[in-house]
């Protein structure tokens, strides 16, 4: 099997990861933060040792502001939630996923106003834009930092600059970022980090993180045990025991912990100029087949390791199909829960075939896939 | 490390769990229910196959009322807030963990009433003390099935009977219980039933489970990506994905799978049987020991394999610290995130020493854990 479905979740892991899950489940697999004795502490330190790590990744001042969840959706709607209240308006983009989305709209029955961006037909998003969407009771300003079909970059850095000069809060969803496109929260001016653990930080399923900026006020939504004032009939407000109530997925935080260590050693930009190297060369040989359209900026700097295509008016599905049955190419068709974003660049009802590379993909793949694609074209000639 | 602190996280977990586990992230780490590749397609049989196990575990007719949740505080928070609205009546017990005690607390603030049943110093509830607290608008009563601080088992027949005759949904918090007693939901007429996935049912932490019976209303509280009607901008309101949005843990939920049919293989009597075992001879020793407190009903066929103790006056985090340094045994003392249970027996200044067991303790291992308790209070003594 071909595996070019990474901006779904990457695959393999590298075998740190592997190991950190096996090893945490095996070794020290208490209740982290709970019990005292010598296998819960250690269970705790793994917790601590991975908001370490992540807080340095994305140049964090105080892990204790990085909140552990089940997935970037858990972090997303934490977030959007959390912030926006009856009477705030907040700003979006056209390319946003249905976790950005769905939660946006959902929140207009409660009163909050929202402004949904349209981006150019690539994806690209102009930052002014933004700025004449403003309005005075403009709170947030969410968007992704790479679009999950065409891949496309967003211009974080000079939304950040837009946001901390109108005092609005920066959500940035890195979902399809994370562990290869530099992040810095400082730098950058992100008030709210939400990725998925299980993506480009190689982590496995089940984790995702979100990174509140100190002194803002999110409010909680589950309320629980945190080992902490035990005492009390309401949630602790300290971080992150107000947003993690119940018992967290040591192994799967140590997991994720062990993946963003594998990316610090092999070096984030080698991860990253990789990734570009084949998605370049899969770029510019698709431009070489008559038959396929591509979809996005088609120029592997200014977006992520995902192309979508299409082969002329041939169904997305029963093109997937037909890699996965025929040439054993593993992608994702259809509308890859964005439904606006397809709408944006004109595939809403066609969807796309999405090729998505990771760290472990090599030229081969592409070459694999590209001769697949030829082969498909060739066939619907005869 | 003898390990006794089973009612925190069980450890460790049968072979199989972390096979299961590594199987998953190794040989199938794909996205499930997104992509339609070979790879993707057996990750969703993979979390299929888990509903199909836990609905016949519970006697659930219908897998995708299953939903998998990442923790025990998860499922109840999404059971009890997504059940309430302003005007309600909820009636709960002075036994519940915080999970549910601060979900209900903070429901207060929107205008849901709640009545909190006293139950005995033993821990012991009078389902017609639950029936007396019964107006007009109560909707809900939500009880957790054995207390996590004195084991005690919660008459939870008695009270789906009443539940049923007066037409209120009835929430069971199943994590103490949930693998080694037998849950029925038809025949204890369960309408909602959470419960983590890494205590009695052996899974990996980072899984829990929330069963809603058909027909029930329960209000989503996140969306997202659900990898069904993804071209709509609302929530699919079909079951599972409703409550599922974003990627699920499958490596977790394969884990727990494989937990649960390990309890079908031993045998869930034989589970039991043992656990009783361990508890009954526990307690006969402690009995025996002058300066040791008993809390709890004492009686292993009413309670779960977990007891509660004090020596004398001692701290109990004090006594939990020397066992830990001194004789190698993990407990876990204080609050155990069950305030109100520990204000019910007595124990709210001093907290316990609580000793929970696993199907994989011995009866060394008790003897074990009497052996130390005998030589602390000698020790005090001198």
């Amino acid at each position: 099997m071909t595996y070019l479905d990474n901006a779904a979740t990457t695959y393999p892991k590298p075998e740190v990861v592997y190991e950190a899950v096996l090893n945490t489940m095996k070794n020290h697999g208490a209740n982290p933060g709970r019990s005292g004795h010598k296998l819960a502490l250690e269970a705790g330190r793994t917790i601590f040792k991975g908001r370490e790590v992540i807080a340095k990744f994305f140049n964090i001042e105080d892990p204790m502001q990085i909140i552990f969840t089940s997935n970037a959706t858990d972090a997303l709607n934490l977030a959007i939630k959390g912030i926006l209240k009856k009477g705030d308006h907040v700003i979006t983009t056209s390319m946003e996923h249905n976790s950005v989305l769905r939660p946006i709209k959902s929140l207009e029955k409660i009163g909050v106003e929202n402004t949904i961006i349209q981006c150019n037909h690539q994806g690209i998003l102009s930052p002014e834009d933004i700025r004449k969407a403003i309005k005075e009771n403009t709170k947030l300003i969410a968007v992704t930092h790479a679009s999950n079909i065409t891949g496309t970059i967003m211009p974080i850095e000079e939304i950040g600059i837009i946001a901390r000069e109108k005092k609005i809060f920066l959500l940035v969803d890195a979902a399809q970022t994370a562990g290869v496109y530099d992040i810095d929260v400082k730098r950058m001016n992100i008030d709210l980090l939400a990725t998925a653990g299980h993506k480009g930080l190689l982590g496995p399923q089940g984790t995702g993180i979100l990174y509140i900026k100190e002194d803002i006020e999110v409010m909680h939504y589950k309320e629980g045990g945190t080992g902490s004032k035990s005492q009390e009939l309401t949630q602790p407000l300290m971080l992150p025991d107000r947003y993690e109530s119940g018992t967290p997925n040591t192994p799967g935080i140590a997991g994720l912990t062990a993946g963003i260590e594998f990316i610090l050693q092999e070096g984030i930009d080698k991860i990253r100029r990789h990734e570009e190297s084949l998605t370049e060369y899969f770029i510019e040989e698709l431009k070489k087949i008559d038959k396929i359209k591509i979809y996005g900026p088609q120029d592997a700097t200014k977006q992520g390791a995902v192309v979508s295509i299409n082969i002329e008016e041939e169904d997305s599905s029963e093109m997937a199909y037909i890699l996965d049955s025929v040439f054993d190419i593993a992608t994702r068709p259809g509308l890859h829960c964005a439904p606006m974003a397809h709408k944006t660049i004109g595939t809403f009802e066609q969807g796309t075939v999405r090729f998505s590379f990771g760290y472990f993909n090599t030229k081969e793949d592409v070459e694999k896939a590209i001769e697949a694609l030829k082969t498909i074209c060739e066939e619907l000639d005869q």
